[in-house]
C-alpha cells in the first residue's frame, strides 16, 4: 500500500487531491449530523474478514478481542459488555474456565483452525476469541485521582496506540486521551498489543484535543509536549505533582495547535545517527522519566 | 494463527508433541552438518508473496527493503550490495535520483500498485522497493570504539527487533548481538521497522550467546540483564564506562544460561497493575538509562 506518502504517477495526484475534498466535505457534513465521519467500506463489513478488525461506530458495534492476556482481563472488566466466547479446551484450561461454567454470555468450544477462519492467519489468538461491545469512552471531568494522563495528538497506529495502553498502565497513568477523530479505534489488533491494558485504563476521547489540554491544565496537570525541536531536555521539562504527556505521530508531530497550547516542548536527547524514536518507545521513555520526577528521582 | 501457545482440542496435543520430536531432530542433523535450521517453506519462496519477505539463507540470498528511510540508508550504505531498485516517479524524486542517473544496479520506474502487487496491501512501501544482498554479519572481536551494546535472547519478532535497532542507533549504541538460530532474520519488515537502523549498527550473529556475553565482559563491558525479578533497580545496576543491555523475549524471558552469565540482573520499576512492557519499550528505557548513566547523569 502506498499510504499517505506517495500518491504514485504525476497524473494521479489531482485525482487524490479532490478525492481529499471529496472526503473532508462528506465528514464535515456527516460531522455537521452528529455523524461519525465515514469509513472506507472494508472497515465496517461484519462479521470480520482478514485483516479487518476494527470496531464499526454504527448500532451494531462489536469488537473481536483474541489472545490469552487480552481475553482473561476484558472477562475481569465489570464495564465490558460480552456477547460470546469461543475457546478452544486448551485455552479454556488457561483461562480456568470449566467447560460447564454458567455464565451471561454464550460459550463454545471450538478448534484452532475455527478461530484462524475468523480472524486470518496473522493474529496470534492463543485459542481465544471474545466477541463484545467496545467500552464506553469516559469524559474528560473524571481524571479524578491520577497524577499521570498520556495525550495522543492523532496517532493511528493500532500497534502503537496499543503498546502505549500497555506502557502507560505500567507506569501509573490513570487515562489516555485521544481525539473523536484520527484516532486509532478500539479493535483486536490495538487490544492485543495492549496486551490487556484496554481493560485497565480511562480512554477518554475528545472533539478537540488543544481545548482538552487546556482542561487538563485546568485540572492542574503539567503537560509536556515531546517535540524534537524542543527548547527543555525532557528530564526538565516536568514540573509539579500532576504531569500530562502530549506525543504526536511519527513523522508528523504534534500539530501547530498542540504546540501552542502545552506548558512545554520538551526534547528527548539522542546522540546517535538517528533522531527520532518510534512513538511507543518515546511514549515509554517519556513516562519512565515521568514516573522519576513524581517520586523525586530526577536531577536533570 | 495458534502460535507457540495453543495445540488445540486435547486429541492433536500428542501429534503435535511428535511433530517437535521430529522437527527438533531434524533440526539437529542438519546443525550437525553445518546447515541452518530448516525454515517452513513459505519463508523460503521466492520472489517473495504477501507476507513473507523472510530472507533465506541459501547461495541465492535476496532482501526486498521498502520504505523511503530504509531504502535511502540503505543507498547510503557502501557495505549494502544492491541488485535493483524499483521506484515510482514521486518517490525518485524525493530519493533525489534522476531517471538518468548511472547507478551500478537496475532501475524501474513503476507504479505504485506494481510493488503493491510484489509486496501484499500490509507493506507501507512509499512507492519504493530495493532487491539486495543481505548485510554479512560481523564479528564479535569488532567492539572497537563503542560503549554501548545490545544484545538480544531470542528475540524474534521483527517489529520489536527493528524497533530496537533504531533505539539502539539513536542511543549511540555501536552494536547489536543476536544467536545465530532464534532470531530474526533481515528482511523488510525488520528493515522498515528499524526505519534506516538496519544499515546503521553492526549486527553480530553469535553462536552461544553466554560464550559471546563472556566475552563482552572481557572486552571491557558491564552486563546489565533486564529481569522483572532482578534484585537491582535498573538505574542502579550500571557501572563502568562501557555497557551491554541483555534482553529476553516478552513471555519467556531470559534464559536461565543467560542470567548466570550476565553481571547483574536489573529490573524495571512499574507501579502500574501491569509489569512488563513490550520488549522494544523496554529496551528504548533501558538504552535511555544506561546513555543517562554513561553521560554521569542517574542518580538512582
Amino acid at each position: 500500500m502506498s499510504k499517505d506518502d506517495d500518491t504514485g504517477a504525476a497524473g494521479s495526484n489531482r485525482d487524490t487531491h479532490y478525492a481529499k475534498l471529496r472526503r473532508a466535505h462528506r465528514d464535515a457534513k456527516r460531522e455537521r449530523q452528529g455523524l461519525p465521519p465515514a469509513q472506507p467500506k472494508s472497515k465496517r463489513d461484519l462479521p470480520p474478514r482478514k485483516g479487518s478488525l476494527y470496531a464499526t461506530r454504527g448500532p451494531a458495534e462489536i469488537v473481536y478481542l483474541y489472545g490469552l492476556h487480552t481475553v482473561r482481563a476484558a472477562l475481569d472488566n465489570p464495564a465490558r459488555v460480552i456477547r460470546s466466547l469461543k475457546a478452544t479446551r486448551n485455552a479454556m484450561m488457561r483461562l480456568e474456565i470449566a467447560e460447564d461454567a454458567q455464565l451471561p454470555f454464550a460459550l463454545e468450544v471450538v478448534s484452532p483452525q475455527e478461530i484462524d477462519r475468523m480472524l486470518g492467519d496473522d493474529a496470534v489468538h492463543q485459542g481465544v476469541l471474545l466477541e463484545a461491545q467496545p467500552l464506553v469512552p469516559r469524559p474528560l471531568s473524571g481524571l479524578g485521582g491520577t497524577e499521570l494522563v498520556v495525550v495522543l495528538d492523532q496517532v493511528t497506529d493500532p500497534h502503537n496506540a496499543g503498546a502505549i495502553m500497555r506502557s502507560a498502565v505500567a507506569f501509573g497513568a490513570g487515562a489516555l486521551v485521544t481525539t473523536q477523530r484520527h484516532s486509532p479505534q478500539e479493535s483486536g489488533v490495538l487490544a492485543k498489543s495492549a496486551s490487556g491494558a484496554l481493560e485497565m485504563i480511562d480512554h477518554i476521547e475528545v472533539r478537540n484535543l488543544a481545548s482538552a489540554i487546556e482542561d487538563i491544565k485546568a485540572q492542574g496537570f503539567f503537560s509536556v509536549g515531546l517535540d524534537s525541536e524542543g527548547p527543555a531536555e525532557l528530564e526538565k521539562g516536568f514540573s509539579g505533582g500532576r504531569i500530562a504527556i502530549v506525543l504526536g505521530a511519527e513523522g508528523k508531530g504534534l500539530r501547530q495547535k498542540t504546540r501552542e497550547t502545552v506548558d512545554m516542548l520538551a526534547r528527548l536527547d539522542m546522540p546517535g545517527a538517528i533522531k527520532s524514536l518510534n512513538v511507543s518507545n518515546a511514549a515509554a521513555i517519556a513516562l519512565y522519566a515521568a514516573r522519576r520526577h513524581l517520586h523525586g528521582l530526577n536531577n536533570g
